[in-house]
């Protein structure tokens, strides 16, 4: 049986991988993945085979690993972050189907969430939500109603792809939308190039974030009612009920 | 200006640490943590001091470290998973106002939901929440609209502490509650010992994971309406729209 791992490296730099990612792309001989992916850890594993596809062709690059895999090579299918949150895990298990002499190791990593968390301070520490902005294969209507429900239930929600070129007045639309439940006051961070050269954050307001302009390399983060900045870190106490 | 390393050492092995936590422990005087935490790490730092203080004595370990800190140690302070996930990094930036001279580096890590996930399968694929039930310091009344509006808004929802000796019934209450939104043939997952000697898990349906018992070495997942199962793995597509 041979045998595919699909690797979260981290959000970028070598050091966010673990020891078994860093094992797994060891005992490969073909390392797969978007070609910005492959650039950032391709010097650490040199004696590698590299083969990547262009962004929007995941499919494509699923199927690609399992010929590979069928070829008689053990293979990494490599993703930013965890493979499992908006990752290739999912698709790999759906094409997976059509290859059942290959097994899937699925090797997990520290997402962007839990990364940028690690740059702003402590935001994570009580029930938050992961939300994607992205449209492309979800209703916008799906996406509105978990941006009103999580903000009405006072989750941290933490936004994936916030912005793009299409999609500029995204992130407003969807600080409108918590601002129906969450005070303007609510404590924001944002964080930019997560553990990749030109690292950024900032800690703001709510209304603050409103107006604020990101990029697709931002991770957004919006406190619940009891989260507070200290010495201008982002910080969610454990409950509700004091320290 | 002193040093404190709040570091994730993932759910158990030493291999899922990332490099940055390892660094971070080898570049410590000391180690401090709970001790279920310092007995995982302790034969691969054996140079270094160990100092633990029991379960609910959170806020003690935290004085500890700043202590440490003071008396001109670097001091690494360990939590399982992810420092920002229901760890202790929200607590010591608290207690760090005491203690203006020392610096808090946070370290990420791979918490129970994403290194449960990838034993899983690919359950957090799209949009996701982690709920805790552990009602020590938050309302239980809060709890239980997180969990209604999560369902009702068809997010993935992982569950934290979903059980304990005084809190046996709690997974049957919550699964009641997620019933309301969610189909009964939901496509659910448990995992328990992620990482460690024992692990396993489990797929089930979310009226299965009504009527079974797990203990708090047990991390919940619930699917969203279109979770399914692939070869005994559950797995989430990335939307609504197809591959």
């Amino acid at each position: 049986m041979s045998r595919i791992y699909v690797v979260g490296i981290g959000p970028g730099s070598f050091d966010h991988m673990t020891g078994e990612a860093v094992k797994a792309l060891q005992d490969s001989d073909v390392i797969i993945g978007y070609t910005v992916y492959v650039d950032l850890v391709k010097e650490h594993f040199a004696d590698k085979e590299f083969l990547t596809t262009p962004m929007t062709k995941e499919v494509d690059r699923c199927k690609l690993a399992f010929e590979q895999a069928q070829a008689g090579k053990t293979v990494s299918m490599i993703c930013s972050g965890d493979a499992g949150v908006y990752g290739m895990a999912g698709l790999m298990y759906e094409i997976g189907i059509e290859y059942p002499d290959t097994e899937l190791v699925i090797v997990a990593g520290v997402t962007a969430a839990t990364g940028g968390a690690a740059v702003l301070g402590a935001p994570l520490i009580h029930d938050f939500c992961l939300i994607s902005l992205s449209d492309l294969l979800t209703p916008w209507e799906k996406i509105e109603k978990r941006l009103l429900m999580a903000s009405d239930a006072d989750f941290v929600i933490v936004l994936y792809n916030p912005s793009s070129h299409k999609r500029a007045d995204y992130l407003q639309k969807a600080c409108d939308l918590m601002l129906r439940y969450k005070s303007p006051e609510t404590v924001c961070g944002i964080v930019s190039q997560i553990a990749r050269e030109g690292e950024s954050y900032q800690v703001m307001t709510l209304q603050e974030l409103r107006d604020t302009r990101v990029d697709m390399f931002t991770t957004v983060f919006i406190g619940n009612s009891q989260t507070k900045e200290i010495n201008g870190k982002m910080v969610t106490p454990r409950g509700y009920r004091g320290v």
